[in-house]
């Protein structure tokens, strides 16, 4: 039975997850908004009964039990970790810190029995699983090489927030980088062990955003990740990354992986394959139209891997009678909060690169640091 | 009036150049080749009257003003140097090392009234020529990104030869890599200040390099450029090359540059812009279709930009009357050994990058370094 949802945000996600929800099955009873006049407007706009500004009228309300967080990056974790505590099953996206992720890694852990699951969607895009299938399979042999590139048009938002925040969780690299990260563990099966980045804003300021406001969140971003074999040794597989948000009336997607003996390259929501002494490029999946919500903020790749994880929560949820039951099946593709944390990792590696200019290693965090820890570093510098 | 012309090389790009002088009007007198078999073979094939594997005999032959010299990188010093002692005008590819320009570059300042050019044809193309006056003329205003990837089938040669061994010159960083070096410099009016770069040889062995020999050159190389500004500031343009010749059956060659207000891209010959807030992208320049002599082995931008060039030649010496004299109009665009000495500067920086995981500054050489530095230090090592 498929279980009530309550929704955190009101942004662009949100205003198209609803709808792929209800096209789904799923009654969605609670809308959670920052101001009471945004929550208002999105409910009445998408036929939602319950809205507010105060989160816990969504996570105790009665007939939720999966709850959809898709807020800012710096509000997820508080969320996330409360909504296990009162035993929701959480669907989100990203957060703003390593940390954040680790504390909800540990409630993750804490309550093995509910769902919780990174709203990491390029996983479900159906170019994605076949590509995924094809490398276990072996079709481009050793894989040697991964080439991405994203390019677009400006992420940040019409007025000033955390979009154009560094610190806040804004930026390529943060927003669209986590999700290329999480994809290419997904698809090679492996993990960075170093990586190397240069991140820059070139637009600091435009019509809306001036005076003393600057932009600090990049809107170019280009890092390199070496996966697989160890950490010292030179073997693995090298990724490389190339995000450009100063590219107005473009949107380019582009996922390659070269290996020994060919090649697949997913173009926007298409794959295509080349075999080493094949004829040339085949079609291997090609688009078959998208009749889902229109969505003009939110590029194609993301929006129909957000509405296949719909489906795939679907499947998840249908297989018990109980509404907060759920089969690990359906969703097994899907990023943990542990993955999760590997994705913020390697963000924060790449932001240190492009500060130190150097190759940083990818060291998931295995115990929370200590908060003092900066407050005796102070005290420490006092006291020489 | 046209000058007699000697050839040096019996490559893929000699085989196409001497049918293009040709075409142009040029007498082709003199071939040489590593051995006299080569040599003979390909003079008959080509008709050219004079053959040897004695390289004074092609400088000394009266009949040669111009020598064309496309030869291994680790031979091309020595004989560019000696036919501009001996007063001939010099067009050659790349040498192997920064030191061997530096000394192509002393001998070209002191006989400056001969013409010493670097065959680095990509500058010639007519899409590089457009996209550079339009960079001039701001069609996308402030440069920001450089995108560049080349991808092509394996560069070795069927046997084992100087296209395996790096510090030949083998690789795709300093075969394909350094015309994009010198290109992008060309496009953008400025240089590289610090580099960084990753470079790997994922092909060590084949069907025909196998035993106890390895392939010790590049087959995969990824670097990027901060151009402009100065070495110390983060301000400037980022360059990103990607080079992968490890994929047969498919050659993309694209250069991008991206702007405050707009982007070009070359693929291929064509060139296309778009403007920001422009309906899409448009097609500026087009493929008029290739007529010359076919090349399997030369990529088809380097092929019409060879085309280019040495219609530049005919240009140039058809000025005078005097068969060895030329004007500097025509030849103007061509790269100098000056830069020469930068692209191959910005190659060894690269290298240097690769090794030491760090960015590296990119300075060019203003004396010859003292030849027995490396005994000096032999010498020190034994007297500790």
């Amino acid at each position: 039975m498929l279980p009530g949802v309550g929704v955190f945000g009101t942004g662009s996600t949100a205003r198209v997850l609803v709808p792929l929800l209800k096209a789904e099955g799923f009654e969605v009873h609670a809308l959670w908004g920052r101001s009471e006049e945004e929550a208002f407007c999105l409910a009445k706009e998408l036929g939602i009964p319950f809205h507010t500004s105060r989160s816990d009228d969504v996570l105790l309300h009665q007939d939720v039990d999966l709850v959809c967080i898709y807020i800012p990056p710096s509000m997820t974790r508080q969320i996330a970790v409360k909504a296990l505590g009162i035993g929701k099953n959480v669907v989100c996206e990203k957060a703003a810190t390593a940390v954040d992720l680790f504390k909800m890694v540990t409630a993750a852990r804490y309550y093995p029995q509910l769902l919780s699951i990174m709203g990491n969607t390029l996983r479900f895009l159906p170019a994605f699983v076949a590509m995924r299938q094809l490398l276990v399979e072996g079709y481009v042999g050793e894989v040697q090489v991964c080439d991405v590139r994203v390019y677009g048009p400006s992420l940040l938002d019409q007025s000033y927030g955390w979009t154009c925040e560094e610190l806040m969780g804004g930026g390529g690299l943060h927003t669209v980088g986590s999700a290329i990260i999480d994809l290419l563990s997904y698809l090679t099966g492996s993990r960075a062990n170093r990586v190397h980045g240069l991140l820059r804003t070139f637009v600091q300021q435009n019509n809306l955003i001036r005076g003393i406001r600057r932009v600090t969140s990049d809107d170019f971003c280009f890092f390199q990740m070496l996966m697989g074999g160890t950490a010292s040794s030179s073997g693995g597989m090298c990724c490389t990354v190339t995000l450009n948000f100063n590219m107005p009336g473009s949107f380019v997607h582009e996922v390659m992986v070269v290996g020994s003996t060919g090649r697949l390259v997913a173009r926007g929501t298409e794959l295509y394959g080349q075999r080493n002494g094949g004829k040339g490029e085949e079609l291997l999946l090609g688009d078959d139209g998208w009749v889902g919500p229109e969505a003009k903020e939110m590029p194609l790749p993301h929006l129909r891997g957000l509405s296949s994880m719909v489906k795939a929560l679907k499947e998840s949820f249908q297989a018990h009678e109980e509404r907060r039951l759920w089969a690990r099946g359906p969703v097994a593709m899907a990023p943990t909060f542990e993955d999760g944390l590997y994705v913020q990792t390697v963000v924060e590696a790449v932001k240190r690169s492009s500060c130190s200019g150097e190759w940083e290693c990818v060291e998931i965090m295995s115990q929370e640091p200590d908060p003092n820890h900066n407050l005796c570093e102070a005290l420490q510098r006092n006291k020489n």
